[in-house]
C-alpha cells in the first residue's frame, strides 16, 4: 500500500485564514488572502509589523481553533482506503503547537490514529511515497514525490505537481 | 551521509529509573532494575498495580527531569562529525509529553537542531539507514537497520545487532 504524508498548515488547517484576520485586528488593516499573490503575509506588510505579527503564531494557543480547509476531512477519509495516510507538520517550528495541533487532530481527524501524526522539523525523514504540502522547501530532499497545494505564498513556483483544491486530490489519487 | 535515528526513552533517557522510584515510593516497594529480566515494570509488579503505575507517565511532567542515558551526549555529539543524526521519539504515545520532551532535548542535547527532533507514532515512517531503539516492535517495518539498545524488557529478543551501551555505539559506528 502506497504512503501519503500530508501536511497541516495551509493544507488541511487554515493558518493563514487566522493570521490574517488577527493581523487587520491589531493594526486596523484590511489585508485579504486575494492580496498575496506569491507571498505569504509577510510580503503584504510593513517590515515594522513583522515581529508582532510572528508573535501572533508564537503565542497562546493560534492552533487550536484554525479552521479545517474544505474537504480535507472527506477526501482524506476516503484516501485511507487505497492509501496508508499520516499527518506530518514541522510543528518543531512552534514547538508551543504541540498540545493544540494534537488535540486539533484529534477533534477535526478522528479517524487518523495518533500512531499516524509526526511532528518533525527536516521533512527528509519522511518515508514516504508522496507529500502533499505547501512549502516546496520540503521536496528538495524528500525521497518521494512532492505535491505542491496551492496557497497565496507558493503561486509562482514551478516543478512540482500542483493541487489547487481537495477535489484536486481526489481526482489525482482516486480518479473520481 | 548516512543517517542514524536514535529513539529517547530507555535510549537516551532514563525513563525506567524514574519509573522504578516512583513506584517504590508510591508502593514501598524495592524493585531494581536488575530484577527487571526480560520484562518491563509490568512484569515485575501485581496486575493491581498496573492501571496507577501506568498513570504515573501520564499526569504531570514525568518526562520533564529524567536523567540521561551515560555517555550518550558525548557519542552522539561525535556521531554528528560522520552521521546525520536524528533524535526520534514515540511521544504520540503520551501526548502530555510533547512540551517536557522537546525541553528536555534542549537541555541535554542542544548540539541537535530542532529541524532533526521528531514525535511520531509508527515509526517505519522514519527514512533512515539506521535506528537505535530499545522497543525491536520498532523494526519490523523500518526500511534501514533496527539497532536494538539493551534494556531489561528487551533482554530475550533475538534476531537485531544489539548495543550494551553507548559505548557500544561508537565502537559500532566511529570504530574507535
Amino acid at each position: 500500500m502506497k504512503r501519503i504524508a500530508i501536511d497541516m498548515d495551509e493544507t488541511i488547517a487554515d493558518a493563514l485564514g487566522k493570521h490574517i484576520v488577527l493581523y487587520n485586528e491589531a493594526f486596523g488593516a484590511a489585508i485579504h488572502r486575494d492580496h498575496l499573490d506569491g507571498t505569504g503575509l509577510h510580503g503584504a506588510i510593513p517590515l515594522e509589523h513583522h515581529a508582532a505579527t510572528d508573535a501572533m503564531i508564537h503565542s497562546g494557543s493560534f492552533f487550536a481553533d484554525l479552521d479545517v480547509i474544505p474537504e480535507s476531512q472527506s477526501v482524506i477519509h476516503d484516501l485511507q482506503e487505497k492509501f496508508e495516510v499520516f499527518i506530518t507538520s514541522s510543528a518543531m517550528e512552534v514547538p508551543s503547537s504541540f498540545a493544540d495541533k494534537f488535540a486539533w487532530l484529534g477533534r477535526h481527524f478522528p479517524f487518523i490514529p495518533s500512531t499516524h501524526l509526526v511532528f518533525c522539523g527536516d521533512k527528509s525523514i519522511l518515508a514516504a511515497d508522496y507529500l502533499i504540502d505547501d512549502s516546496p522547501r520540503h521536496f528538495t530532499h524528500f525521497r518521494g514525490e512532492g505535491i505542491l497545494f496551492s496557497a497565496p505564498h507558493n503561486r509562482r513556483v514551478r516543478g512540482f505537481r500542483r493541487v489547487e483544491s481537495w477535489q484536486d486530490v481526489r481526482a489525482l489519487f482516486l480518479q473520481v
